[in-house]
């Protein structure tokens, strides 16, 4: 392992295009392989998977040794963070996340000085995954934004439209601006710990920037994340640091000039002439295949690559989906995608 | 009634600024109104609400006895085209529609020819509403756009990702084909008929344009509704349409630039700037408020909805929330709401 080696990854954050764009895959260690599958059945449930490090490196590494990707990400969940914080996190079956809601009367009960020490085995899994990658290999660790986090700790669990953390917003600004504040500083000392631990680059996951008017897009996605960066680099000075607020769309211009994030990531949603204008020919971006596309793959996913890595072709890009990779997706369409990417198509 | 009458909303559609925005809102005629709970209380069924004259006359008049609104809009659902082409479509408990999903075997079973025929009391209740209205006020038909009403027909129900319809267009583009055109001509036809019927205009509600790469949109979004616009108009010379792409975001300007819809409707997570910036200034656009503005009420709605009236001053513009009002609502909120915009605030 070796510091200075060239991490194509990590340069492409850094601004530096690259002959073929690198290419990693949103979710990569999941559930469309069997060998994750199979760590997950016999790991104590879900948190538990996350908070093992001889089982979060083992995940973490898995689509390495199937796949030539160019980026290991740190296996753990944007909830560890409330979690940390004291509120209860289930993950039951299928279901997806269940947290008990917080509410302004129960925010006091969070605590947020517990955290880091809560979260010290995930740290730990990105030293180890520090000391095992191969050295041209990107080690990217992760944080869910503030807002994003937030609606799920107030609506307790997913929502198509986070109305009761928007409403919650709304309602009670200063409870809010609270708990907005208490995890921005939780994602600051989170990261900056990943980053200390090995992390080459950090990724924010605001999953949920959309639903959301200019004003509340300004306050609840731009503000935190721009806080983050801020703080994140004034204890690491130019850490690397990819947003991807899904769902920005007409906001998209505005974040990327505001949060002073490297690179931005683009969700499959957005239009690739339009993310060519709205984003400075100079920020890296990254993205945006649909994730259906590479389920059904063939003809469709294939022409598909070529225009977004065409579209892209001048400034330094990511390859990646515009979303998280799906169970159903065929092993080999995976296989396929790689191979595609890495060939320039 | 008076053909010739002035009404403010059809005449904003049509291109011509009003000295204050025209208001109506979307789903006005609904539940957050205890004579609309009454009405359904003793229907048999919503599908039976909407198939009755008597009592969808009755609860589309409702919202405009309480409030000073410009429009009518027809009592109906997207999903009456579907049921009018046979496929079992149910309305239960607070659940959201259950429609037993067409396959590519079962798309041949759908009897298009049936569609005007089992819509026939729709169209009755849009001639009474033409009869009863004041001359001032305008009257709305609508129709599902067939994207939207495709992903209902495919995936059986509502889906914040609409996932089966979109893995069916990549996986059977010949039946997805079929689909399409089959909407498309019935939307044509009922659309028409509710024109002759008395409608002064009809929006198409393409409420999942969202999720959908430009590729995807290009397809399943702006060619179907252009495709109804041209054929609604070779039957209605000038027929006014509005188009409702909700999600469109970064495929707002091609929307509105390739379907020749005369005004856009907003969603509300459109930055104004953007939709100003976005949409020539001669297109009339509709929108934006969030409805949870609407329910939270207060000073933070009355400070929107000075902004949403100052963003679009300058060209021709109809009130509306950007997504449908919410069973929550406050009725003195939207009083309230009423009351501001005809002010001009």
């Amino acid at each position: 392992m070796s510091a200075s080696a060239h991490k194509p990854l990590l340069a492409t954050v850094l601004g530096q295009r690259q002959a073929r764009p690198p290419i990693w895959i949103m979710r990569q260690a999941g559930r469309y392989l069997p060998e994750y599958r199979a760590v997950r059945a016999r790991s104590n449930g879900f948190l538990h998977l996350c908070y093992t490090p001889d089982l979060a490196v083992e995940v973490s590494l898995q689509p390495l040794r199937r796949f030539d990707l160019d980026a290991a990400i740190l296996f753990s969940d944007i909830l560890v963070i409330p979690d940390a914080l004291g509120q209860s996190v289930r993950f039951e079956g299928g279901e997806g996340p269940i947290l008990e809601p917080i509410t302004p009367q129960t925010l006091g009960l969070l605590r947020p000085e517990r955290v880091l020490e809560h979260l010290a085995p995930v740290l730990e899994t990105v030293r180890r995954l520090r000391a095992t990658l191969a050295p041209d290999k990107t080690l990217i660790g992760f944080s869910g934004s503030p807002w994003t986090v937030a609606s799920y700790m107030i609506g307790g669990k997913g929502s198509p439209d986070q109305a009761a953390a928007r409403l919650f917003a709304l309602r009670h600004p200063e409870a809010f601006q609270t708990l907005m504040d208490m995890l921005v500083d939780a994602s600051v000392a989170y990261l900056v710990a990943q980053l200390l631990a090995g992390a080459d680059v950090v990724q924010l996951f605001e999953s949920w920037a959309l639903n959301l008017d200019e004003v509340a897009f300004a306050r609840q996605v731009i503000e935190p994340n721009r806080r983050i960066v801020e703080g994140v680099r004034a204890r690491v000075p130019k850490a690397p640091i990819i947003g991807f607020p899904r769902g920005a769309a007409g906001n998209i211009a505005a974040y990327v000039a505001a949060t002073g994030v490297n690179a931005v990531g683009l969700d499959y949603a957005t239009p690739l002439g339009f993310a060519a204008a709205q984003v400075p020919l100079a920020m890296p971006v990254q993205g945006n295949l649909d994730p259906l596309r590479l389920v059904a793959g063939g003809a469709q996913m294939e022409a598909r690559v070529s225009q977004i890595i065409a579209a892209f072709a001048d400034r330094p890009h990511i390859f990646n989906l515009g979303h998280g990779i799906v169970p159903e997706t065929p092993i080999e369409h995976v296989a396929r995608l790689v191979e595609l990417v890495k060939r320039g198509v």
